[in-house]
């Protein structure tokens, strides 16, 4: 008898601890597993902002996907996913296909910038390594042209959007002035950071205390903000905003998106109905109609018990693949009962800079270094139950203080 | 009774030297000196390919001036020169003026480009810390959006020139380029580094064995010599150069055009007669019909025994140095004799990176280690010169092996 074959693609936080816990609960003998990925490493997108900014090493963000699954257990598969083929069971790939018995989408997410002109062409991104780089060597370059063109837009660096990310690249951003201050020998007072948010808050949804320490931490570092604006174009000298109709013109260099994500295109365009690439799964994360695709991350749309999605966060998508790990099993094997996926809400940390943060955690308020320090033991528990103790140590944020 | 007034403008090396001459052979009481530059820094011109290439940082190549000169016997300005008014013996900066009864002008060389269409606009030259700096960034940021929009000619390096600056330049670009092409996760067969030079051959004027040499470790390491080829133009595509009336375009994203330099502009615009910004010296190292003024490096034009004018160069920078400081002395107390300027070539080498090297030095062929140890041995001689044993323990190169 042919063994059921398992075939995950996308190594993001979803995807990859859906493979470790797979080669943990499965022996050889029980399942193919395979996990497809458009690069060699595995990155973590909550660090990204990090390397952006270039306070910390992209090769810290990424580790080496062989070297984190049991590959005597898990083929692992390099190559671009091109087209899901659920009728016929089939992934095809850019060099070859997979036929699949079970598949796990985690693709991951997007930028979208909702049709807003010139963003696509004139900002940046920080959506994956190669853009967290660029972005970074972006900044780098024209600093550096500061000192031979004295132009003052070379020193701006407009931030759109004051939600999660746009919030923990600008508390890296104000870290790292002072060293980029002295490299290219700047005068401190000609650099300007925006963050323009077109909500009526940063942070929206987040509790009030923690916004307003939040935002007085960034602006007492230097960081303008403009809430309540709205980003109406992007050009190549920088962004056309508006506040109750009164349009200005900022003029940045470096203009950053970070208001907006999506799930992979490809999901929609393989014929699943999805909206803007996340699929609405049932209580064990499937999708709709399909009970041998499941959804994982930034690919799935929860609805929580208030009858609104969940959003989609690193701590949602690591419970998602422990559950489509256990329910794959029972699939496999033929016996037991499917899990339902609860989310179990353990809360959330905004960092400002490595040595501050803000969050609730199981219900509680943090600010400062308790935050800070909460967050760092969150992001070494995901290496933990990632690769255990030694990924831990070679990769984790061991810089508590 | 008035003390004689000596001013100084530039700070590069034959600046320097005089200053630091000065400041020992006079005493406090005997003269008052003023050195004039436009950075707080003086910054050795000869590192500064390495500076490009990011093999060494900017702030191992400059030197805060304050640290190096007795600022209780030397005055030092920061400002720009603006205009030398030779019958009035007076300078004027951007914010004021200074009288003087010896002027030393050592302004230092900037970037010729013969009027070859495109090269100011679309070329980078490495001709002080913020060019050199910006280049460096310029070509990484080029790297760092291989990953994402995969051009070809964001890979390409175009040295334009395959003379002293071209060649040292290529020797730290080859070094680096394991470490941009794992920073920047390139294949590297699609890096090109190619180098374009109108003359016959690479390093003109120099001894044949030692152009064989460098020419073919270079190109071991994978640069492309077009030899015998004339650049046409410069574009934001790349380079048209010409071989025998046959026209190329070559594709390149950072251009670099180290083929020219020529003396300050501000020579010839203050009246003086000279060509490409050098003065024609007499033998006291003055400036024909004005016997207070005083030529130092890219400034002076020295005419050897055969009639042909010495290359400027750090060494003989330095030693007209010490004539100008003797002669100054000799001026300002009234008795002795001027002495001529007479140049004692001690040979030349050519660092192929920091660990290979070709040149001739006391009139011996030296190729591998020991040209570079010669460089290395030479380079720290300016330190100690300079600012004795302590500042060759700061900022000399002491990497020897």
């Amino acid at each position: 008898m042919r063994k059921p074959r398992i075939v995950i693609v996308g190594a993001g936080y979803g995807g990859m601890i859906t493979t470790v816990r797979l080669q943990k609960l499965l022996s050889v003998n029980e399942a193919d597993i395979t996990l497809v990925n458009n690069n060699s490493y595995h990155y973590q997108s909550t660090w990204l902002h990090e390397n952006a900014a270039g306070t910390l090493h992209h090769d810290k963000t990424r580790l080496n996907i062989r070297e984190v699954i049991d590959t005597s257990k898990v083929n692992f598969v390099q190559d671009t996913v091109v087209d899901i083929r659920s009728k016929e069971k089939r992934v095809v790939l850019g060099n070859g296909e997979l036929e699949y018995d079970y598949l796990v989408i985690g693709l991951g997410f997007e930028s979208e910038t909702f049709g807003i002109k010139g963003l696509k062409e004139h900002a940046f991104s920080i959506s994956n390594i190669n853009s967290a780089r660029q972005l970074r060597d972006h900044m780098e370059y024209m600093f550096s042209r500061y000192a031979t063109e004295k132009r003052d837009e070379l020193l701006t660096v407009v931030v759109g959007g004051a939600g999660f990310t746009g919030i923990e690249y600008l508390g890296e951003l104000v870290n790292r002035m002072p060293e980029l201050v002295k490299e290219y020998d700047l005068p401190r007072e000609k650099v300007r950071i925006v963050c323009v948010e077109a909500a009526p808050t940063a942070l929206p949804g987040f509790d009030p205390a923690l916004i307003e320490y939040a935002v007085s931490h960034l602006e007492k570092k230097g960081v303008e903000f403009r809430i309540g604006t709205a980003i109406k174009e992007a050009t190549p000298e920088g962004l056309i905003v508006a506040k109750d109709d009164k349009m200005e013109e900022i003029k940045a260099a470096t203009v950053v998106w970070a208001a907006g994500v999506r799930g992979n295109a490809l999901v929609e365009q393989s014929g699943f109905e999805a909206m803007r690439g996340r699929i609405k799964v049932d209580e064990f994360m499937r999708a709709p109609g399909h009970d041998d695709v499941f959804l994982v991350g930034d690919a799935a749309l929860v609805f929580g018990p208030e009858g609104r999605p969940y959003p989609p966060t690193a701590q949602i998508a690591i419970q998602e693949g422990y559950t489509i790990a256990k329910n794959l099993t029972v699939l496999v094997r033929g016996k037991g009962e499917l899990e339902p996926f609860a989310f179990d809400n353990k809360g959330t940390v905004c960092s400002l800079g490595h040595d501050d943060a803000v969050g609730i955690v199981f219900g509680k308020l943090l600010f400062g270094w308790k935050a800070s320090f909460m967050k760092k033991v969150i992001d070494n528990r995901y290496l933990f139950l990632l690769g255990g103790p030694l990924l831990v140590l070679k990769k984790g944020k061991l810089n508590f203080f």
